[in-house]
């Protein structure tokens, strides 16, 4: 950030009064910009013991496998943006199950938040950032192709839940609680 | 916004290609300025049956009472912006015990993420955001007096786990999933 939005004046990087973080303050109109993390939401879109990821057709991670999902607009609710990238993404419509997933990425300043989702339909198509669509069975899922760090601990933790209670009738129990948790950048983790 | 952030020129609104949004688009350096909800996180610092409330020193609703929360910084986590918030505004140490609500408001851009905490000991000061700092029982919070509708939302959720589940001790067992809710503004609300 170099100039101020409001008013084109260059922007100083400052501790404004009663506060104790650096900003960029317009020293002209005396706007303060303050710059928030990003949410993100997306789904696990579900069909019995299957699930729907989708091919990235852009970077970062093109050629990879991950759940629909991407950065949440205003006027809408984290449910609706995550139904609407599973339409933009996946030409999906689904119903929201639970709130899956809750992950902490304060490195690059993202919250992301996937929904447990059953498909609604079969009629599916690739959207515009997407090469490919396939339907996983949850015990063949391609954890070498996975696109993104977060992407990997909702699917593991989807699976938790499989692995520990199969219904007498041996169909998925998912996990009831969400995953709360924070990712650390790759040089920080043990 | 009016001028482009990054190199000060006049900004247009427009669909950038391959978007359906309209944003903020410089047309000199070709930066799209996109706009996103942002986080605000707070707890419910409880001590067995109370909870700790702070009375606002600032607008908006100076003098009403509301739960220690407030917009997430980037490089931190939500919990360790819950934790933040709930030392800057009450001077009190906690710690976070799980995630209990999770609500959406889009009319007004965001989302508020509270987590039930335990008060770690009893050494808390009112912040420069906060006239004054009370443990209420749960049986007699200030309903009349509470500063936001997602404060009453969270309040009520706890209380409805207390009605619903004494322990035979008599002890209050919470709710164990978190509420996840989209608030409406006051004109659409039924």
């Amino acid at each position: 950030m170099n100039f101020c939005s409001v008013c084109g004046h260059p922007v100083e990087r400052k501790i404004p009064p009663f506060d104790h973080l650096p900003r960029y303050v317009c020293p002209n109109c005396g706007t303060i910009h303050y710059e928030n993390p990003r949410l993100v939401a997306g789904t696990l879109p579900l069909l019995g013991n299957q699930i729907l990821l989708c091919r990235r057709a852009i970077a970062p991670r093109i050629g990879y496998w991950t759940l629909p999902a991407g950065f949440m607009e205003c006027n809408e609710s984290t449910l609706e943006a995550a139904m609407r990238e599973t339409w933009e993404e996946a030409g999906a419509r689904v119903r929201i199950d639970a709130l899956h997933a809750l992950l902490d990425i304060p490195h690059i300043h993202q919250v992301h938040l996937f929904y447990r989702a059953t498909l609604l339909d079969q009629d599916w198509a690739p959207g515009a950032e997407t090469l490919e669509i396939r339907l996983f069975p949850l015990s063949c899922l391609p954890w070498d192709e996975l696109a993104f760090p977060t992407v990997r601990r909702a699917l593991e933790y989807l699976l938790r839940g499989e692995a520990t209670s199969l219904t007498p009738q041996g169909a998925v129990r998912y996990p009831t609680l969400p995953l709360v948790e924070t990712l650390l950048p790759r040089s920080a983790r043990p």
